[in-house]
């Protein structure tokens, strides 16, 4: 099979000397270089170059390097009729479980406060809680939300979530209503695929139904967050504090409020980066799948949006 | 049994309405008051005024509200003849153990360095790692260590610990021999008892027997650490950051360089509290020791010095 890698973003040498080895008989070929155009019939993408893709005509699989499939699906030029595959890889997944708990802990523990009271100059203790006083809210429950929530409910604390699809995970509260997640969830993490369904879903009315002095933990996209709404409950001291991986706009425009907000902390889209040592076997797993004419593993279905 | 309440630091709401719902046949007071002095067995002490111990002749136990006795055994006032016994309740090890999680997940997913960078105004992504790439080594694997392990074990971490008795916990490399530690610590975690041969264990030759760019943990007590020493190794670079909850004075003096070093994260003796809900079972257990002459749970051995 001739494979070509097309992205903007991952470097080539981080995946290519994995892949060869795994695949010796395979051709891989780094975009814009390509052999033979007819010969390609898998594209390994992770912001491809506009365009790039509709230059192959007998491709039959386009394998995200990402889990988040968004930016692919909203490209105009990506070719509809080419079935599209996300990446689930267990590095990727135990990064993400990572990323929550450590904003979860930080919050549980008033971590964000003793910082400001470093900054200060102050010496001053809060209330210890223990983990089973304290419920997280996951809001998406798929391979990212389930290992979150497992971790979660080790460390003692209580897990309820909401998805789309109806979910039964041991231990935790699993909900399609997701008022009902928001009452309960003095740390509300969003871990949802952006569709049309959830853009905007963190809003003022969802921040509202909030128990007071919660926190929120955004690590999915940042379009799921309406930022005014969560500046202004942040402000009013209606939520505690915030954890934002993700913007609207990234990077995160110099003069935007988060940057400096006290109640704010802030990283560079690095909540979960894909693994190449854990992505590289389900690549291979499904450019074998490829050479066999079977359906490729984690296929998106376009009318989910993920 | 009469039993008296002795702390500067607990309050006794928080103790004495459980405790007298566990034992409504005992009587509890709260020092200076103490009913008839020569019928009170047991004393519930947390940093207890000096000179109040030795005023009860028929104390049979002094039992500690807190896991650290080393500011009891300081007392040249204690009672020596008199049975110590230091708490160990599933609450303080759970909180110690989170305390543990977050700061080595805040060290293995850069956090200390995004939230430099955010203030900084600077989106920068740092290398991921996986926890399978990282080495954490807990000094002391008593009640605190073992279950530090344990959870940071179900994370993937590599784990490696030092003790002064020989330990056998499943999945952790242990040794007697602190170099062997020391020389594996990316993450370098004190939970340590304060005595005569763990005092400045953190010094200037264990710092450079760390690997570089590691951190260091404190959260047992001040004195197991140099500060010179630990402030000469952050400054020198050797070191990436030090997470530290407790000092050689507290509350930390106003102008100490700690307060201020862009490499440490300060916490005000905060890593975990002794939790009423869990320790007073414990208490009431020990309580019904006495009362059928029985020696106490979790007895200190003064010669050891916990």
């Amino acid at each position: 099979v001739d494979i070509v890698f097309a992205s903007q973003i991952e470097t080539p040498e981080s995946w290519l000397p994995r892949l060869r080895r795994a695949l010796p008989a395979d051709r891989f070929f780094v975009w814009p270089e390509c052999g033979d155009r007819e010969r390609v019939e898998v594209a390994l993408v992770g912001e491809p170059p506009r365009d790039a893709l509709a230059t192959f005509p007998n491709l039959k699989l386009i394998q995200s390097l990402w889990m988040g499939v968004d930016g692919l699906l909203a490209d105009p030029t990506l070719p509809r009729a080419v079935p599209l595959a996300r990446m689930v890889d267990a590095g990727m997944v135990a990064a993400m479980a990572e990323t929550v708990l450590v904003h979860v802990l930080d919050w549980h523990r008033h971590l964000y406060r003793y910082r400001e009271h470093q900054a200060d100059g102050v010496w001053k203790r809060h209330r210890q809680y223990m983990a089973c006083d304290r419920t997280v809210g996951l809001l998406g429950l798929g391979a990212l939300g389930s290992e979150a929530a497992r971790r979660l409910l080790l460390m003692g604390f209580k897990v309820c979530g909401w998805s789309r699809r109806p979910k039964r995970i041991e231990g935790v509260e699993c909900f399609s209503d997701l008022g009902e997640v928001l009452k309960r969830s003095q740390a509300l993490v969003c871990l949802l695929p952006l569709t049309a369904q959830t853009r905007c879903v963190l809003n003022a009315s969802a921040f509202a139904a909030m128990p007071e002095h919660s926190c929120v933990i955004n690590i999915a996209r940042g379009a799921h967050v309406v930022e005014a709404d969560l500046l202004a409950a942040l402000d009013s001291g209606h939520l505690a504090h915030a954890y934002l991986d993700v913007f609207e706009t990234e990077p995160l425009p110099e003069a935007h409020p988060f940057w400096h907000h006290p109640k704010v902390t802030l990283t560079p889209h690095c909540a979960a980066l894909t693994e190449p040592r854990t992505a590289v076997p389900v690549l291979v797993e499904n450019i074998e799948r490829v050479r066999r004419g079977e359906p490729a593993l984690n296929l998106v279905d376009p009318s989910a949006g993920y």
